[in-house]
């Protein structure tokens, strides 16, 4: 980090900055500008709280240089992340995988129904909620572990890898237990004790970025599960909360290049809710497979105008289909394959 | 709420809608409008997932009216709740109360020290982190357990009401035990598994404001412990994530009034985290006192240099006790008292 | 609109509501829900001041219906606006017009060079500031006239057409005198007298959207110009202010498909300011083809490391050329061209 | 500024950026971290192009360290400007000045009416838009000139300073000529020649903030009115848009200790567009007045139920009465008079 001094700081105000660099066990550099001085901080010190030096008299600021990720970085792995999910396929290699499902699992006959007609179109995973993360106490919250029952039979009739949320550490044992890979929400993409606890599990874990989450906070709750050796990390986008009224998030695709930068994992986006409209669903998931994306993840629900949850935002399986074809040639003209 | 028809939509559109929501068990009432046709639903809908007449044909959009939270709000409790701080004094009545300590419990000597600093200039709560949410897994966790044992000997010592947060279903029972208040933290606002089973506690609960939630959804989290029998809930405004790159967070304070007008709950404001800076602290808790603040949270440490976590937002005693005869003053000004 | 009453509103409150909704030459439409009183205003009220009706007793809140643009909507006009660039092409169409060129005109020499390496690449404009609207009063102000001049000069020798930033009323006569189309930047979305008067003049104008401008804003920005009889318009995109801080602006891609559906006039994005990052342009050049864009403009230097403003975002030729070679595999992908 | 260069970047990249340094008139500091080698700049490089270093082959960002406004910052003057407003008494000073009076000038006779209605309850200026900048080119646009002259009757009538917006250039001279303050208004913040030239006047002027605008960006308006020569500038907040819904906008009180602390210049709140509630203006002045502003700017309309623009935010004289009697018991409780 640097430590950037006020103008007019004193000598002994630089030395106590200097002693407390030594403190840390990091060596100091100080660089005395024409308006600034500044003491550069040589040495490992992303784990430090590094903004307690803020509180020292005669400091401006302080300017962190290293990212405080390390195993999600491209720096510690360079050959890129390929997430297996069952025998389904997988997430990360030259493939587009995509997962599609209704936003909560609502009875058995529609589930399977769903299941048979992404699989059709070329869905490799089924997505569907048994235990859901409603903002109102009153909302329909899932049908918890018979709903995890009938996404394992659905699997079993189709051979869709299964994608289910797990909310609280209870649940993992009945997650584990029926599908193929743990989604964390976007609400608890900082809930440290459940990413701990999915980073203990052998699944590959989905895990959506928070709401108005950094890219810097979105890695590092990453590597909350890679430090419990949990290797298999889906990055997913799934929109960010802006003043924007026309949707129900922003989906920055910019991210997707960024993460692909930065990092080993794959990436997946979810336009729906990304967008919160089933109208801007298609042309996003062209934008997603277009601008690199590895997976899609979305809502589709045989009949959305009677789901419990996510109607405006789910296609039918007609839409579904055609916006499979779309990806399909735009997976071509970035040389992939859906 | 009011569907709004697109212009031009057909009769037979229409007459779905209508039966769409006399199957929700509702009332439809159609005005044909010079430009767009509208269907007003009457009834409470509000536990229905409105959003899906958004997919159905000639839908243009769906406008809420009724408010989705209920016991939280003024309609079904016109007089105001104070939340007693066990014997230490309460938050919600004519005084203001303060709440002070460390952001984390780093041992016991600083802690005893801090907490009778606190007490002197007139706190009435001493906060403390035991179990501590770190956005990086490499940085100091927080003592959890020992943690919570220090903080009760230091009410011993000083009849300082303890909050402490809870971040994981778990660690409940210990926090139970040994604190007086238990806070819901702002990365957790919507983990609704863990707000449900607080409810289900006899502890006053300070819920803070998730960084990018909207009012409803603060106040639906507040209804998700209050829902389960806890009525003693704290609204908690900490800041949120916006442009703005002074700040850690910007400090919304219009939200008090707004929350006094809707809700019947006591508004506490952080201002350490609400900005992030200790050189902006005092000010926003003299601003906070004179827009009608029930309570300030705010985090003191004996050495802000050396603390292991937020040194940058922490006050030291003397600044601390500095702000607190401003905002005796601000109180005053406002027929208050802190 | 629709005028929600307070819970327990007073008849006398909605029979003066009533008053108010007739003065303003519109009919009222009473609806006794169970919690709420509403009042459906029916008639034109577009172009009133809606918000007055929130200062009446009584009132909870008002809910507009219509959208306040116009002419710049689809119920106004229904095929999609195409707006020629000169000679050199057009944007609107089938095909996908890109235009590119320097942050700044810096001297004529570059100039040219940069000209004829975006013609070959495929590009039909040449974009390059005169007049720069600069954060700082002391940075780099642009050429001014004679930068127009080198900018006919490049049009000239390579039949490209020129767009170039009208930043003030007295710039625009020789602005129309030297450029093809007046571009309106994200700071003057919202100067409204020199909106106007763009649109007494006959050249195209690119208008782009303010950073955090809402697309009603936006639309209304294009109305001002439309009002005033120039109706070819392109819509702008090029990011928006958010807390992301790995771009310089957050791109928000799905506005494209949501501006095609709302407005008949062409839609461009700017991945240049959109990102702010040279490494991240040729990714969203692609997803902005992929989800519809009917144009893209971009910043384009021969030697950016010595660019005199906007370096870090500029693609070096070599740069431009293969992501050309990209959007063209994209473009046939959604059925257009390059 | 310091540019960081990526992990494992080579010698000749690293010499390739120290020429770069030179080239600028710079002095280059090379720094070789544990994972990182960095180059401090030394010399004042605030007026150059800093991002192009981000286009260099081995460059991972630039960190500037200087902040690039001069003129208005405390380094430049270390005491405090007072702004004086006509005879009527200044901003800036012990005394916290109150600027009230409608959004627009409608009539005479309700201006009037207004003008002493606030003059009597402690205002020193009156506000009111005779030049009005209209989302909608169909919305009521100001009486202009006449407007104008109905502020200078009201001045004559009641000694109040008359503030008033100017919108575009050519309006400049007769706002000279009627009024005492020029306002520039949020989406005029970065209008450079309007900012310029209102810089060319000796009247102070009412900068207010954009609504998307950094701290810095703010400040750099301000000094491109002072580098024409105009020192009489107050910094105004009127809110900035994030995701918050039940405001207009979100009033960010925090900034103005910030400003207080980077900038000699006065700070002036306004809680109206801070708001656009009226029920929540009284307690935001309430809190600006706490928090240290030295000016409140605020809407007063005496019919806001009829009032042509903003009634939901103004309020009518027996509240502004209120109010006014509650800020000069605040103003007293922070050592200051209004």
């Amino acid at each position: 980090m640097i430590v950037v001094m006020k103008p007019g700081s004193s000598q002994p105000q630089v030395e106590h900055v200097i002693n407390l660099v030594r403190e840390m066990g990091c060596k100091d550099h100080v660089i005395v500008g024409t308006e600034r001085t500044v003491v550069a901080v040589i040495g490992d010190d992303r784990h430090k709280d590094r903004s307690r030096f803020e509180s020292v008299e005669g400091v401006e600021k302080v300017v962190p240089i290293l990212a405080p990720y390390k195993m999600a970085s491209v720096e510690m792995k360079k050959e890129r992340t390929v997430v297996p999910l069952a025998k389904a396929g997988a997430i990360g290699g030259t493939k587009v995988g995509v997962i599609a499902g209704p936003c909560s699992v609502e009875d058995k006959v529609h589930l399977i129904e769903i299941a048979h007609a992404v699989k059709e179109a070329g869905a490799i995973g089924l997505r569907g909620g048994a235990f859901k993360p409603r903002t109102s106490p009153y909302a329909f919250q899932g049908l918890a572990e018979e709903g995890l029952k009938y996404l394992a039979e659905a699997r079993d009739k189709t051979g869709l890898a299964i994608v289910t949320e797990v909310m609280s550490i209870e649940q993992i044992p009945a997650c584990v237990e029926y599908a193929d890979v743990l989604q964390i929400g976007a609400r608890n993409m900082q809930n440290f004790n459940l990413l701990s606890k999915v980073g203990e599990t052998s699944k590959p874990v989905l895990l959506k970025r928070g709401m108005s989450a950094t890219l810097e906070e979105f890695l590092l709750a990453a590597e909350y599960i890679m430090a419990r050796g949990n290797q298999n990390v889906m990055l997913c986008e799934r929109g960010i909360r802006t003043f924007e009224e026309y949707v129900r998030n922003t989906l920055p695709l910019a991210i997707v290049p960024e993460l692909h930068r930065r990092s080993h994992l794959p990436v997946v986006v979810d336009p729906s809710h990304g967008t919160g409209k089933a109208h801007l669903v298609a042309d996003m998931c062209k934008a997603a497979v277009a601008c690199g994306a590895d997976g899609i993840i979305l809502e589709v629900h045989n009949d959305p105008e009677h789901a419990m949850t996510d109607g405006a935002q789910s296609l039918n399986p007609k839409q579904f289909g055609e916006m499979m074809k779309a990806i399909k040639r735009i997976a071509q003209a970035v040389d992939r394959e859906v």
